[in-house]
């Protein structure tokens, strides 16, 4: 008789952004004339950029002429792609990476939800809380925790709170962990760490044997030069951490799916008998088993976005949403909320109207002003109180925005 | 510690492709002025045709333009695409199917390794053998499995032999089995499946609450009128049967990336304690968990695929191919090899020269006569002795490839 695999039925209500889309699918439809301002979840406004647009048209003719069409590409990514990530992203930076450790893929989701397959089901995961709910879901459907406490969070992980009172910067677990997810610039809290603050997270995991997931989605929003762009940076990084990049905010290809991970081939897991066993080659299996590379056409744009006119056309599009984040954080701190993030990356991060709870004031914005926001609650029970705004869209409807938040 | 998931340790030597792309790489290496021909991966040779080309320009300017730029799509992928496909691959063969139960993704590939995941570790798999390897080793990886048997197999695993013996027709398992992998037209046998054998398989998998994962992926090569495209033809399959369908090798996107897979709501998984459970939104949550959609721009290159044009221009290119396999067939039982498939397939098996090793006769071709095929032993035991020749290929190389073949 054909079984369940019953860690699904562990899960809590919807994915986040599904439920969100829900709820906001209801309200346009017994409200067709509102003017909805979508600031919930982060997807991009702008159109992808001029050099990205003719590296695709280039791409597209390719794949219409017999000389030059592109079949089955490698699964790991095209050469050309992994040396413009190699080059661009990492060397430039002072880290030296082979290009047999990138992993070209269609989307970071799928890497820090896939990641996890290739380690032990006994390990235990620690996330901070608020967390992107994919990291603590995928473990949930892999059985690796318990079911569902009453506050919402999951038997067997360890939730490391990051709130205003620690300035968003976790404490490290009191027990043993095995896999620490951190994200950083953070989503949802718009955080970010120093190079100190990320040292200690490796060290840490070098002590325990543990292994870092770094999602690095955000790091071309980072303003300040002090901070890092990627684990690698900090000295024996590699020997711990896994690194995940997307083109999705970078270059606004969430609707065209392109994004990498780096598995330095220095990170180890334990097999029972106490052997060592690259990670590397065990990512490279999983992924040439249950991938077939990301579209060509993908990849070609992404190339196209480490061009110098890709380069000088993303930064405006950068600059013109950083420029939205700083008018949400000064208009919402003059409105008298408590505002972070935001600086350093696309998310402000801002505690409800009279602490009412997230879903309550996520209906009381959509019903009132017809805003959509995130509720801090979505990403965690140390979200509880908090909202996420994103920074992503057009600057006169975050101006509205703001107006409208002002008659509340 | 970290533990690695120690399921991946039992696998066995590379996934079938990437170990022949090693060999064909060693030799070329060696041998620069080799003039290969490859007939081995399930690769097209034909340009996209141009309705598909055209779509994906158009789409290309879409995404440039902020007025019609499109971010994050559906996971599920978009309407347009689900009711094309509803429309043209099941209503026209008198199929019903909702929008909700089409799943748009980046690969069949994918999906066939990924379904596994919503069903119990403690279910007994069933698969052809020979067998496309992503059936078998993702269930390794799953930990569904034992350890490898000297002959190859996996223990745990029920294999059903399928030979020139019983015409390629497995029997059914004499012990229970719950999910149960089918493929046809079959990769690599070539070999298709007439309505009565697949109402018994039906019959079967109702009998014994068990669950069909059937591969559609070569259904559009179907010459002959009375074999079903879809499993769904038969009447009681969308309660015990998933459907995988792919633009791979219907329309040349391989490089594209674009498939589905269709799982009707009447499917159901058993929870332990006795309770029926749908597959349909299990699928859905993993689906929104853990993928992110196809590229919009992939999507838009499916749809382009169902036009008037896009029919014609695809239906020459499929006629080529199979030009192609009826060249194999015949020049091959000319040379006195046994010959199988290619007729509602684009893949022809063949016995190995003098009944030699799969990967004996292998390098004898790559060595002697430059032709790359895939050694049947490396879809499974009873693949030893065989060998798979794609259809995929400019006829003239296909001609050429046959020469050679008469000088061994």
């Amino acid at each position: 008789m054909i079984r369940v695999n019953e860690n699904y039925l562990k899960l809590q209500a919807g994915y986040l952004f599904p439920e969100i889309s829900r709820r906001v699918s209801a309200f346009a439809g017994e409200n067709p004339k509102a003017n909805i301002i979508r600031m919930g979840i982060g997807d991009v406004t702008e159109p992808l950029v001029p050099a990205v647009v003719e590296a695709m048209h280039k791409a597209v003719d390719e794949m219409g002429d017999r000389a030059t069409l592109k079949g089955y590409g490698p699964e790991q990514g095209y050469d050309f792609l992994r040396q413009a990530i190699l080059d661009n992203d990492y060397k430039s930076r002072g880290v030296d990476l082979a290009l047999d450790e990138i992993f070209v893929s269609d989307g970071s989701k799928c890497d820090t939800g896939n990641i996890q397959e290739v380690f032990g089901l006994d390990n235990t995961i620690a996330v901070t809380d608020p967390v992107y709910p994919v990291y603590v879901d995928t473990n949930v459907m892999a059985g690796r925790t318990g079911t569902p406490l009453t506050n919402g969070q999951y038997g067997g992980i360890v939730y490391m709170p990051c709130t205003p009172s620690n300035q968003f910067v976790p404490q490290f677990p009191s027990e043993p962990v095995d896999l620490i997810y951190l994200c950083y610039p953070n989503n949802p809290t718009g955080a970010v760490a120093t190079k100190e603050q990320l040292s200690r997270w490796v060290d840490y995991a070098r002590k325990n044997q543990a292994v870092i997931l770094f999602d690095a989605a955000y790091e071309t929003y980072i303003s300040d030069p002090s901070i890092p762009h990627s684990i690698y940076e900090v000295p024996g990084a590699r020997q711990v951490a896994i690194e995940f990049r997307s083109f999705s905010k970078t270059a606004g290809f969430t609707g065209l799916r392109c994004a990498f991970a780096v598995v330095p081939k220095d990170v180890v897991a334990y097999a029972k008998d106490g052997k060592a066993v690259r990670v590397n080659p065990l990512w490279n299996r999983r992924h040439c088993t249950k991938f077939n590379g990301a579209s060509y056409i993908s990849q070609a744009a992404a190339a196209a976005v480490y061009t110098a006119d890709g380069k000088t056309q993303s930064r405006r599009i950068i600059d013109l949403y950083m420029t939205n984040a700083a008018i949400i954080r000064q208009s919402l701190s003059k409105l008298g909320y408590e505002v972070y993030g935001g600086i350093n990356a696309p998310y402000v991060w801002i505690t409800t109207k009279n602490r009412m709870g997230s879903w309550e004031f996520f209906d009381l914005l959509l019903r009132k002003i017809h805003v959509v926001a995130t509720p801090g609650a979505g990403f965690g029970l140390a979200g509880e109180g908090f909202m996420r705004l994103s920074a992503f869209n057009r600057p006169e409807k975050v101006k509205e925005a703001m107006e409208r938040f002002s008659t509340l």
